[in-house]
């Protein structure tokens, strides 16, 4: 087990003004008790040294901030969510892990504190959020590289601002670029409920699409049904629904979808494989019955159904800064029309990680843990 | 049981000059007593009458030939081959059925004996092959509508021409639709022993791409190793060396595929979806194992494999008649540079088709069927 015993220099991604230190060896209860630090270069962040149990290897600790260089910003975080991908990373499981010991978290929302001569695109007050992942935003401040800040209008409600640059990004992204919508075209997804699955349908609806959306069967099935019609779902059904053969009594009235979506896996996968029009393309981009993705040989050949995966840190390295700030501006203009609203979230302070992690691993749970620093 | 008493007429697909007439009910033993009939009007077909067994379902009949049209071109067969989608058909497992009963058979090459007034692509003694499927080779005349014909050189060899519009072309557009390869390129496949297979080590070679080919084992694998490197096979490894981690060895001298060709499903399937290059495409084009293809969630999402299908009905379906007619001319040109040979076949005469269907449906036979008419 790594253990810091004194200042261990911890390297965060996005390049050498991302040295920080580790003040103290500080092991976090889940303690309300924690009380800052009264020396302003020292900040509370969750570190883990290995990779394991997040609810045994996340640590709070004080680090001790980097100087603010020419290029940099000093960001004082507001709040950051929790994702699936954050727990797989600590995990080690995951198609990118940054070097040990980190910080946890992808994403969030900041306000500037000041910024290094050099600096022309943020000025202090601004929000921010990243463009990069790997850089750890479950701490209470943090010095960044301007190239990695994207600002956003400090009116948006902060929890949307929060949890902007990884699900809405990745639901925007596969709505756009696998098949060629149109208003009146439909889509079919898993996991509706899900972060992602919530900004589908939400972005969807604004483009006018129409989404048929999967859920696991749960006592409080109706209530869930209702809270995504709300959000624009066209129809809610669940996984034992798509499988039974009534299923197709609901292309009578929306088309088959030429676009699925698939968080799950396993058979789930397969069933939203068998709705797709001729042609049409299944989307995976998670796994959570960590089952594979199974396509009947006939499917391909004669139905020329193609399967695909999506990964929004792969597209951010296959496209431009700009074309990152140009999607988050998107997605900002959604929310700001009130067409794109943040998932059904829990707020709970930093000092109480260890309850915000057990709860964002629980199943069933429909509530985003959004850590906040303020 | 579909039994023919008098003159049930045929339909075949292409139109209505292709009705043909049941002479009579002939149940066509393996018997090369089997004699032709007087009269010119009648012609020998392959028969079926419902799904089932090729070996029982199939029976030797008297057809009697439709009038040659305006448009129409009588067509004396040379030879037609055997190919496993047309067992398929006959069994009733596949995308496309022709209504029975139907004359069996996809492919083949034809002599023009006459046509009709207002035919003007083609004139007696021309050698022609089908661009349409379902319209029943195994016969020793037929009369076509000219629409359906693709005029070929009559210097190609018989066994060349007789297979020339399903495997090559199948095996020529995977390459070419898929993935932009260029020379020096790899592609990976397996079936590689296959008509398909064949076609797609000797196209590739000729177009400068590398090829891995995986076959089952087998007593005599070294005698096919080297038949396969003949036709210009760069590797040729077996189903259980894939799975080997020395397979990885192979990568220091020929860079991973971006390209999969897959005939089996199931585990080969898997395999091959593990070699590929990020970013590469399983092309999917046949089910040998009866299993489906299986993609594991992380290869789709952080891999970014994709998964395709390929069927060349469709193909020509969304293509016109024009650029069939070019894909075969480029065809032909590879075999007139002596780029691409036959599969390795072994000629049959109709009457003997009993005999040519069973050596069709067993395993491991290396050797294509070709029912020869003249």
């Amino acid at each position: 087990m790594w253990v810091c015993t004194s200042l261990c220099r911890i390297r965060a991604v996005a390049g050498p003004r991302h040295w920080l230190s580790l003040a103290s060896g500080h092991r976090g209860p889940a303690a309300s008790s924690y009380s800052a630090s009264a020396d302003p270069s020292q900040v509370r962040a969750l570190v883990y040294g290995h990779h394991g149990d997040p609810a045994k290897v996340v640590e709070l600790k004080n680090l001790e901030l980097a100087a603010v260089g020419g290029s940099d910003v000093r960001v004082k975080m507001l709040a950051a969510p929790i994702n699936p991908a954050d727990i797989n990373m600590i995990q080690g499981n995951y198609g990118f892990l940054p070097k040990l010991p980190a910080v946890g978290g992808n994403e969030g929302v900041g306000q500037v504190v000041s910024a290094g001569s050099h600096v022309t695109g943020v000025k202090p007050g601004d929000w921010v959020v990243l463009a990069e992942p790997g850089l750890g935003t479950w701490r209470t401040e943090a010095v960044f590289s301007e190239k990695v800040l994207v600002s956003v209008p400090s009116d948006l409600p902060l929890q949307s601002a929060a949890t902007l640059t990884v699900n809405p990004c990745t639901a925007y992204r596969m709505l756009m670029d696998f098949e060629q919508l149109h208003p009146g075209d439909s889509v079919i997804q898993n996991a509706s409920n899900s972060g992602v699955g919530q900004a589908v349908i939400q972005i969807a609806a604004a483009l006018g699409l129409r989404t048929i959306n999967v859920v696991r069967d749960r006592p409080d099935i109706q209530k869930l049904t209702e809270r995504l019609k709300n959000l624009g779902a066209e129809h809610v059904i669940t996984e034992e629904e798509l499988r039974k053969p009534e299923m197709k009594n609901i292309f009578k009235t929306i088309p088959q979808p030429r676009l699925a979506l698939n968080c799950v896996g396993g058979k789930s996968s397969t069933e939203l494989l068998r709705q797709l029009a001729p042609g049409g393309t299944l989307v995976t981009y998670g796994g959570m019955a960590k089952q594979p993705v199974t396509a009947s040989v006939s499917l391909l050949i004669f139905k020329d159904v193609r399967l695909r995966g999506f990964w929004l840190s792969q597209w951010k390295k296959d496209h431009s800064a700009e074309q990152f700030k140009e999607l988050i501006l998107t997605l900002c203009s959604f929310i700001q029309r009130g067409q794109l609203t943040a998932p059904t979230c829990s707020e709970v302070p930093l000092q109480d990680y260890q309850r915000a992690l057990e709860a964002s691993m629980k199943p069933f749970v429909s509530s985003k843990q959004i850590l906040t620093m303020c």
